[in-house]
């Protein structure tokens, strides 16, 4: 079983718009809602792929109950105080415009209990994947405290996250770090992903995964780079396809294959991700022929 | 006692941000939420002028429950099963962008209710004011069955609305008819102000009253047009000063001052919230000091 945390999730809307006039009152055609967050959609893709996943989350407020009773996943709600942020995507002519709420404060006294109801969830538990952003204020030595209770049980960590949550979940040595490229190069202010990669192994990730948008997937181990090539001409929303290869990615450790074949499928559903309008959904036929490709390119 | 009707109540979401990049991810960096709609401001007006107010609105789901709790006047829920709609305004750098939604799909039968609660609300009621837009595919003639049903009880209206429900409520015989001068074009489809303002007469408004921003208010009768100006040198945020001037009118029609006087104190009211950040607020010693302005220059 896959446990999966999203610390920061929300109510996504988006609003569709015949045309996004900033500065005046734009008149919103359809309203779509549903519950977001990154670590939601890792789960979500998991749950396509048959995969066995509880996800994990803290909620509070009014969204928070209505983020509870639209889960269509195993989940444990971890009760807060403060309001689930919403996130609001603008969908009109050109690129979507996003707005990011920063997402509520927690008190430690709820992470304490945060943590009391992961420990017990990881009990037997394969693999904990912690993906997203922490919300404001939250001390990124929560990713420590979290990688250290994973170890003392024996389960494995892979950390979806970035900025100093990056840098807390390579110190206490997450067994895999994935972060995309800009998210390696700010968090470590390295020059290069090669160097990037080197400052999160030297403060203890086991394994570096950077995912490059177009330019495909790179692991990187102490003494070795492995790459698999994006799969090439697919268009689409790449919203969500970093969430989707970090499902693939997560899979794949638990089922024990071998690391290129593990970033190959990453690299594949990633693909698959781009082909479908809703993030934390996959083109499962797309997948399996871009496995192909992949497969036969490697 | 002055009953409000807000037929498409909003919570009102404003997102403070650094700089507004339409087409980039924006990092909200404060969220302030507040129950909306022009009904609910003109009646926190009233309630500020110390006038007896009752709100009454159609609310449904967890948005609406949030409404519900969150509001400090008097006031009824209808409740309806769609969901209460939100506003959202994204405050940078430049001019304000809203984003509205269209509010939820309301049954007939919901509807009923309302006007049955309405009816019951309008008994020993000294004014019906009916405010701000219906929501989606909501019948015009709703604000006909209100206007009569106020009638019926003895009990005058005084509709600030847009569209066929400014139709509507004409051609009902509403008491006081309330649009800007933008409103009152787009309804009647005049070349200007005179003659939409004979359209709504003819159709059988008593009063039309129209706000024309900086230009002041006139109230059109069928042999008379009465004019005051706008307060001089008011600057700050205009959104909610019709509100403010619908607040002003109604308690003016309900004291009984002469129509000038009435509609001095609506043009006060408006500049007093203007110097206010928030919509449904008004600056009460500047509201005294803007009366004595225009009472002199009138």
């Amino acid at each position: 079983m896959i446990v999966v945390v999203t610390p920061n999730p929300a109510v996504d809307v988006t609003y569709r718009v015949a045309r996004h006039v900033p500065g005046e009152t734009n008149r919103v055609l359809e309203v779509h809602r549903r519950p977001g967050g990154k670590g939601l959609n890792v789960a979500r893709v998991l749950a396509g792929l048959a995969v066995e996943v509880r996800a994990l989350l803290p909620l509070g407020g009014d969204a928070g109950r209505w983020v509870a009773g639209e889960l269509a996943l195993p989940h444990d709600v971890s009760p807060i105080a403060g309001e689930t942020r919403t996130t609001v995507t603008i969908d009109g002519d050109g690129h979507p415009t996003v707005y990011t709420e920063p997402g509520p404060l927690t008190t430690d006294a709820e992470w304490a209990r945060f943590g009391e109801l992961l420990a017990r969830r990881l009990v037997g538990a394969d693999l904990l994947v912690v993906s997203g952003s922490l919300p404001r204020g939250a001390d990124s030595g929560l990713l420590g405290d979290w990688v250290r209770a994973a170890h003392q049980l024996g389960v494995r960590v892979l950390a979806d996250v970035s900025g100093p949550a990056l840098l807390a979940a390579a110190s206490a040595g997450a067994d895999v770090v994935k972060p995309n490229l800009g998210e390696l190069l700010e968090a470590t202010s390295a020059g290069d992903e090669t160097a990037g990669a080197a400052t999160l192994s030297r403060l203890g990730a086991r394994l570096v995964v950077v995912s490059r948008g177009g330019d495909g997937i790179a692991a990187h181990l102490p003494d070795a780079v492995v790459e698999v090539p994006a799969v090439p001409g697919v268009a689409g929303n790449p919203t969500g396809a970093g969430d989707a290869a970090t499902a693939g990615l997560a899979a794949a450790l638990v089922e024990g294959v071998p690391l290129a074949e593990a970033l190959r499928r990453a690299a594949a559903l990633g693909a698959a991700a781009v082909l479908c309008p809703v993030a934390g959904e996959v083109d499962l036929p797309a997948y399996h022929r871009f496995l192909d490709v992949n497969g036969a390119s490697a």
